[in-house]
């Protein structure tokens, strides 16, 4: 329909999440008319960014040297390990400007159905870190959803043996929600999770 | 927040037409994540793009010669010019099959409040083919908003007196579409619009 290369960027485009067809359309026609050195500049972001970045040794987050930012700060609590699914939860937790510890990213969460079990996580580079015996509490924090859950499981049974304190994030309301749109299965954890006003 | 090179690639996809925050985030880390080769067919469809698409000389459609395909093919009707706003209002134009003629792509409609004026379109293109007198009929496919209705009206004045055959495409109740769920306007234009049934 297009011509050639104009159809090759458009299915390019389209391979990424969360943009369909029409986006396609609409963002190669975008870049077609854009100033060459706007699209230079992504070109380039695009090719550093597969040059530059790397995955942290220690706990799999983003970095651009062998360890992350994170890893390599000594001013982060040592004893606190935050284990999430994803670099981009560590990016989400660390907004919050709560946590002060250090983080484990899995790269995913076990699923069945997606044929990902506890092997392709990076459980034991997990189990590696725990070894020094310097760390105290683990901190889970997948999804609160049915992967989620499942691989927070699995993990609380493989690390309670070892003496760890092992927690999870709560689950209940979300602040500024409005309760009437809260689906039954949030309202439920927020029942079970009540906690009591010390007024 | 993230690491150099991957906020400069989240800023980047953040300037594409409808990537929000979120969805640019998203992306940087599929593509952090993906296999180099997929990145790197994304990057050459971007270099491609930039370094062989041009837009016809004739038409204003994109083209990857001096004139684009449908300006170059003698089976088109030279007599039927269609006027579009945009290259990818060609292609909608194109998978109907219903039209045999050329086209003319505006470069974007009439709208004073973005300070486009007639002088800033490719109407003065359009007059220069209409001077070999081949040209019989105008259809003009602007956009059926206010800055499309407006250069319908304004091409429509300019082109009567010369003699022209000026359409506009018809307005009215898409088809598929349900009758309650139709705006005012829309329903206003298919009664002004509506056509004597021959059963």
């Amino acid at each position: 329909m297009y011509e050639g290369v104009v159809q090759d960027l458009i299915d390019e485009l389209g391979r990424l999440p969360g943009v369909g067809p029409k986006s396609a359309q609409r963002i190669a026609f975008h870049l077609l008319q854009a100033d060459p050195a706007d699209v230079n500049r992504l070109v380039s972001a695009l090719t550093e960014v597969k040059a530059k970045v790397r995955f942290c040794v220690t706990c799999g987050n983003v970095a651009q040297a062998e360890e992350c930012r994170i890893c390599s700060d000594p001013r982060r609590d040592a004893a606190l390990i935050c284990v999430v699914e994803e670099p981009k939860d560590v990016v989400a937790i660390e907004r919050t400007r709560e946590f002060r510890g250090r983080y484990h990213v899995l790269g995913g969460a076990i699923s069945p159905i997606e044929g990902v079990g506890p092997d392709d996580l990076r459980i034991r580079e997990l189990m590696t870190r725990l070894a020094s015996g310097e760390v105290t509490e683990i901190i889970i924090a997948t999804d609160p959803n049915l992967e989620g859950e499942a691989t927070a499981t699995y993990l609380a049974r493989l690390l309670r043996p070892m003496g760890l304190r092992v927690t999870r994030l709560a689950s209940g309301l979300p602040v500024g929600g409005d309760l009437e749109y809260a689906d039954e299965v949030t309202l439920g954890r927020a029942f079970e999770g009540r906690r009591l006003l010390d007024v």
